[in-house]
Parts: structure tokens; C-alpha cells; sequence
């Protein structure tokens, strides 16, 4: 099993995330992942799809998507030559006792407070799966009270997809 | 036209995602952002709407969306009471000139430098969507190479919900 990183560009058109994802879920491909974004062009949106499966499955995903009407452009993020990023927001319960201890593990990875009451914290931390992942393993023996994360998008790094 | 954020916990069934954004786009609702990731919870998921429309329209995005078998729970984010983000990356053509003004538009966002190559950039930065697109317009002066945004996620502030 491998891990691929797409990066489409598609028509704004109605339905489109609908058609997109309708066409892994038929077939039973498994989507750790989809984003889907604005770009510099008014009618044209970035989405990002993070798929697991095995090189043949992986193939065939391609090869559908390049059949869409609405997909105009689709490039496969190599893992060592992109920069892919996910945004995540924890809520978690705090007294005056641990909230010191959550603030020295925010800065360990250099999270956020966007949020404090009485009883919670919210924090918001960038980064790739892994960091967001060992974030959240540190937060656990604490509560964790609700979490939100908006799914993986990247770029390719450097100019040479440009050329 | 108001424009609502709805937080959105789904099971994780293969197709939810396609049923979910489909209901949406077979009713014409406009929606401006979808993101889906995962929870504290392995069979759950949590989905983030921005959508458009007239009250009728968006109390009617509500109540098929309270009909669907996946859609565990649905909270609507109010704007004053809830911490509401996106991540955008932005890669820029730069040279050996215009890389220090860049660098000064991103100190001035707290953006994040993530990627330098001889004639580009790539920022990182997170917040509301008003503060990505004011960042997107000081940067439109220089050569916007690829953006790619994740759509919006949110949490509602403090445990008001929780108890």
C-alpha cells in the first residue's frame, strides 16, 4: 500500500466535489483526504486528494480523473520535492492546574491559543500528518474535548513544474 | 444573503462525503467552502459547510441535512462566538530583488516562510478569510504562481456546547 498526493485543478462547477468524490467512493478507493479551495482564477479550484492504495489502484485513479470533464489539470505531489500541510483545531478541558502544562506542549510545536475560558483551550497548529499526529498523542492525557482539521493541500516546491 | 457555517459530525461511511456535497449542489445551495477530517473518534468525521443563501434557503440546508443517515450531529458556528480558520499556501515568483519585499508582507501576516528556491517562494498562513484574502491582494503586485487553500474549519469558543 502506498500513499499518492494529488493535486487537481477543476471547473467551478455545480457538483463537482460531488462528481470527484462519487468516483473514488463507487470504487471503493479509500480517500484519507480531500480539500478543495479557491485559486488565483475566479473559476477554477484547487483540490487535493490524499489516496491509499496500490500502484495499479493508484493508476486507475488517474486515469478516471483524467476523464472528467471538469478536471483541467492533475499533477501527483512527490513526497520529497512538495510542501503539504494541514491545519488542525483542538479543544481541550483545562483548569488552573493544567494549563500551564498544555501551554509548554503548544510551545514545544508551536501551536496557537486562539481560545481560552474558564474550563478550555483551543489551539490551532499547522504541519504535515505526522507533526499533527504526535500533537494530538501529546494532547490525549489531557480532554480533549472536540477537534477539527480541514484535510491536507500542497504545492510542488521550486519552479520546475512551471517551466 | 447571510452566510452560515455549519459543523457537521458525520459517520465515516464510504460515500459521505459525495452524499453530503451532492445534497447541496442538486438544490442549487451555493457552497463557498467544504472541508471533512477526521476526529478524536475513528468512525467519525467532522465536516465544515460555508454556504450562501436567504434564511428559507439555509433553515431548508438544515433540515435535509438533519435527514441524512450519516449526519450524527449538525451545529450552526455563530461568527461571535466561534474560532473560525483556513490555511492557504502560496507560492510566488521571486528574484533576487523583490525576495526582501516579500519577506516584509509575510512578517507583517505572520506568515511562514516553507519554501525558497532561486525564483520562487512559497508562504504559509493561517486565519480568517477575510485576513487569506487581504494577504492574496497585497501579494497580487508580484507574480502569483499556484494557491492552494484548504476551505474553512471552526470550532465554537469555550464548552457552553458541551455541558
Amino acid at each position: 500500500m502506498s500513499k499518492i498526493v494529488l493535486s487537481l485543478l477543476v471547473k467551478n462547477s455545480t457538483g463537482v466535489l460531488s462528481r470527484i468524490a462519487g468516483l473514488f467512493s463507487r470504487r471503493g478507493y479509500n480517500i484519507d483526504s480531500l480539500t478543495v479551495g479557491e485559486t488565483e482564477l475566479d473559476s477554477i479550484s484547487r483540490m487535493t486528494v490524499v489516496a491509499r492504495g496500490d500502484d495499479a489502484v493508484l493508476e486507475q485513479i488517474e486515469k478516471q480523473l483524467r476523464k472528467q470533464y471538469d478536471v483541467i489539470n492533475i499533477r501527483v505531489l512527490p513526497a520529497d520535492a512538495s510542501v503539504v500541510r494541514e491545519l488542525i483545531m483542538v479543544k481541550v478541558g483545562a483548569t488552573m492546574e493544567t494549563r500551564s502544562q498544555l501551554i509548554s506542549i503548544c510551545d514545544i510545536f508551536r501551536a496557537k491559543v486562539v481560545d481560552v475560558s474558564e474550563d478550555s483551550m483551543i489551539f490551532e497548529l499547522t504541519g504535515n500528518q505526522e507533526k499533527l499526529n504526535a500533537f494530538l498523542n501529546l494532547l490525549s492525557g489531557y480532554k480533549i474535548l472536540e477537534v477539527a482539521r480541514t484535510g491536507v493541500t500542497g504545492l510542488a516546491r521550486g519552479t520546475a513544474d512551471q517551466k
